[in-house]
């Protein structure tokens, strides 16, 4: 069933409901809140100061909406301020804010406990700093202009005993500690842990950008026409080979980042639900960050592609695709660089790894390497005939095997450096980074893959179900089906804004291409639409 | 010899000469007047349109200068205006210029010769447009944003006869055409083979931003200090084996297009002495199509991994690789976009590969394709035993070998579906398009290994060959190195302006890292500025 909504140009099919899940009538809701409101038109000609303003006006806008103030008051808030205890750099809303929630040791007696976090109050309602604090502007960056990143220090400011948040610790009246946690590293792991969620909005984020970079560069791909046989109509840029094998595995990849990053959402909410400690889900921390680390490169990598294909024109902000690409680019190294990411999805694996042999340290059971390295795995492998290569089970099963072989690779190295040459671990481990960052992608990559494969077995509607097949194989046929998928992320016309998308904008009429044609498909909508 | 000059940061050592080359002197020269201009510190809090002013004043200063006055009296002018004959777009200091020069179809009694280039006035000295010219401002971009880009459109405009560039083709007072050159085809080549050495140009300036973005990230490298063996101290970053395994290729890659670049300039300075056209050297067209491409991508990787490895400093303006990121986006798509570039180069490929074999049309030797695959390329090849696998010998006939292959192998595929099959040479080019960019690109990677080779064995002086050695063939060691070949860019203080480079900004004292020591250097370089 489809709904044609002409004002916002957002049309719901069967799988636009798929790609958004349990919660699609909630998001459609917000999209359509947002996509009205004029506080959120793109704008490129405002100072830092009134970006910085439009920014939280925006904030209040949607804070203040109905099913926004809902959700607060039915969630277990968790404070996200990144632990930088070195330097407390990089404070969003620093230049503005009254409260900080601030990391730092807590120290009692001359004892220390371990970083805890407080409750700071930097400035009074005027917006007048409170004595001993001071912010530092860190004012112009690549990109999300509207966040005011500072640094704040700390000379001898005094705060009440209560402005601890004593989730992990507390402190008597009369000064005594004491904390759930005894060892002060374990405390250490569960504030981070308290990070996890923050990751996954992360990817969230980056997902929301590439899909509507995808949006704007396959729509103009489809319009735009450059090139062609002699004496013949030029043909439409899509239609050259080296665009859509550019475009094309983007978009499966953003498919499969929407699957994954969901699966790792449930298994989030699940642990919420049940109120147990994210600290004790390693496995979903290693999830989550090898899931922020993949999907923010990925963005990356999408949209510079967004901006190559669509040439000149994806060069111009009112085409969107460079202001996402500024904006989004902090995220490869913010809440924990991309590279320690993928070292906290190794170090889970290899516990794994141990745990499955039932022997510890990490090294036990590597002894007998020489007689694994040739098992069952590398048989299986070898099994497959070279013309199911094509094959989806053979693609699952070859980067489950790539992973494994790596896993196996580095617990051998490092058992050799660490037991056998008696390296310090620190020098053993940096002098497998490069293996371990391969392992960890080979990880999140198999996962993302059999997380896509599980969504399309499941996926309700045939028609929609073959579509989603094609991208996760990757055949050919797919950029002529692009137009569907684009149009299934549901994306107001509104909230897309570029004009070599067709959407038209007064401010830069000269860049506007009219909205592609999906062929076959014009005369349902219209037909569609005639009825409403 | 080396000659510190504290004041700019500068250090003249026989690296940064040879870097330099021949124009080591005049380089200098400009460097220094440059960097001591108040109008070149860095401005992030302009608005566009003083930004654009701030960039006139730049470009008036430049062309002021007494090294720059005697070069313009001493050089071939070509006209560089983009051809874009649909819309005009794009278009330098359309919002401020006097004269445009416009390329258009010259019809003559109905019948059109092709392209010409006409000097159309556009405005009058008191910037009020001509009747009939209208100019439409394109306003905001990703970077770049002092050059006003705009679209000109001509309603019916009267230029006299004599504006019309006459060096292809002019018009008699009777409106009779005549040409040097016959067919109208032959006549647009020509045209566009004047834009080889603004190709050229953006080669220089992609590697001025490469070598500006490695500098201040490899300095910095070098300073900040993370992690580390259990109760010693941090490490240096770039003892992490990811931040070195990711710079030192770009540092390496900087220095081979250093070469490869004066390598093709050489060749161009040889066409313009003689005075021969460059139409005619097609040769040079196609390197300098594929360096362009090349350069450009490479500095875009580059800078995204000095962003990266520089973390979220890398992110703030005043640090410079954002602006530079941003200002040298547009290069991989401006003045011919990249995947049409290796497409030039392909072309003149194929266009040997057929002259080679004494044949045409291209695909005339194809025939005996099956004989010619297992000639005595591949038997070179498979002579190497596995240990030679590390030395440049190896390398170099490993990528000639890869060229050769990818070479044979898609004349082989065009001769079969164009000849064979009777396809329309833009569909079978098309189906290849993905072949035809590995191609070209590892045509433009083995050329300029070879020039980075050549260059190692010319270089004079025995410490700095070894030293380039260590790069060329990019051993391990290459790191602790990698301050001695960035301060060899020789890049002045003033003009790096990045804290995190060791460089005080007032703007910016929380972003300060101490510039780096350079092990066993420190000592000499006090010495020789305790002698100043």
């Amino acid at each position: 069933m489809e709904r044609g909504d002409a004002d916002l140009g957002v049309k719901q099919t069967s799988l636009s409901r798929f790609l958004d899940g349990d919660f699609w009538a909630v998001k459609n809701e917000l999209r359509m809140q947002i996509a009205e409101s004029p506080l959120f038109q793109q704008r490129y000609d405002l100072s830092l100061d009134e970006m910085r303003d439009l920014t939280f006006e925006r904030l209040k806008f949607i804070l203040s909406l109905p099913l926004v103030q809902q959700a607060f008051r039915e969630m277990e808030f968790i404070i996200n301020t990144p632990c930088d205890s070195a330097a407390k750099m990089y404070i969003g809303n620093a230049m503005k804010g009254n409260y900080a929630a601030v990391f730092a040791q807590l120290i009692i007696n001359g004892k220390s406990q371990g970083p805890h976090c407080f409750i700071v109050p930097i400035r009074d309602q005027n917006g007048n700093m409170y004595p001993g604090v001071k912010a530092i502007d860190m004012m112009y960056k690549e990109g999300l202009h509207g966040v005011d990143n500072g640094i704040l220090t700390f000379n001898q400011v005094r705060i009440p005993r209560e402005n601890l948040l004593n989730k992990f610790g507390s402190v008597s009246p009369n000064g005594k500690y004491s904390s759930c946690i005894q060892s002060t590293g374990a405390r250490f792991n569960a504030m981070l842990a308290a990070l996890t969620p923050t990751r996954l909005a992360l990817t969230f984020q980056a997902l929301g950008a590439m899909k509507l970079g995808l949006t704007i560069a396959i729509r103009y791909s489809h319009s735009r026409r450059q090139f062609g046989p002699k004496d013949k109509e030029e043909v439409k840029i899509i239609e050259h080979q080296t665009q859509h094998l550019r475009l094309m595995p983007h978009l499966a990849t953003a498919l499969a980042l929407t699957f994954t990053s969901r699966y790792a959402g449930e298994m989030l909410d699940e642990d919420v639900y049940h109120n147990r400690d994210l600290v004790n889900n390693r496995p979903l921390q290693a999830l989550v960050a090898g899931l922020k680390a993949y999907s923010t490169w990925e963005n990356l990598s999408c949209l510079q592609d967004c901006r190559e294909c669509t040439g000149g024109m994806g060069f111009m902000m009112e085409n969107r695709i460079p202001g996402l690409k500024c904006d989004s680019d902090v995220f490869v190294t913010f809440e924990g660089d991309n590279v320690v990411m993928l070292q906290v999805v190794v170090r889970e694996l290899l516990a794994q790894y141990t745990r499955q042999y039932e022997e510890s340290p990490v090294f036990g059971l590597l002894r007998n390497w020489t007689s694994s390295v040739a098992d069952s795995l590398r048989t299986s492998f070898l099994a497959f005939s070279s013309d199911k290569i094509s094959s989806l089970v053979f693609f699952l099963k070859a980067v489950h095997f790539r992973e494994r072989v790596l896993q196996r690779g580095l617990a051998a190295r490092l058992y050799h450096k660490v037991m056998k040459q008696k390296e310090d671990f620190f020098y053993a481990w940096n002098s497998c980074l490069h293996h371990v960052v391969t392992l960890a992608l080979a990880h999140i990559h198999r996962v993302t893959l059999e997380q896509f494969a599980l969504a399309v077995e499941s996926c309700p509607v045939p028609a929609d179900q073959s579509l989603l097949m094609e991208l996760l194989e990757l055949c050919k046929l797919v950029k002529d089906d692009a137009l569907k998928v684009v149009s299934a992320f549901n994306i107001p016309d509104n909230t897309i804004q570029a004009p070599i998308a067709g959407i038209p904008n007064p401010r830069a009429h000269w860049a506007y291409y009219p909205p592609p044609q999906q062929e076959g498909d014009s005369n349902v909508s219209k037909k569609i639409n005639a009825k409403l």
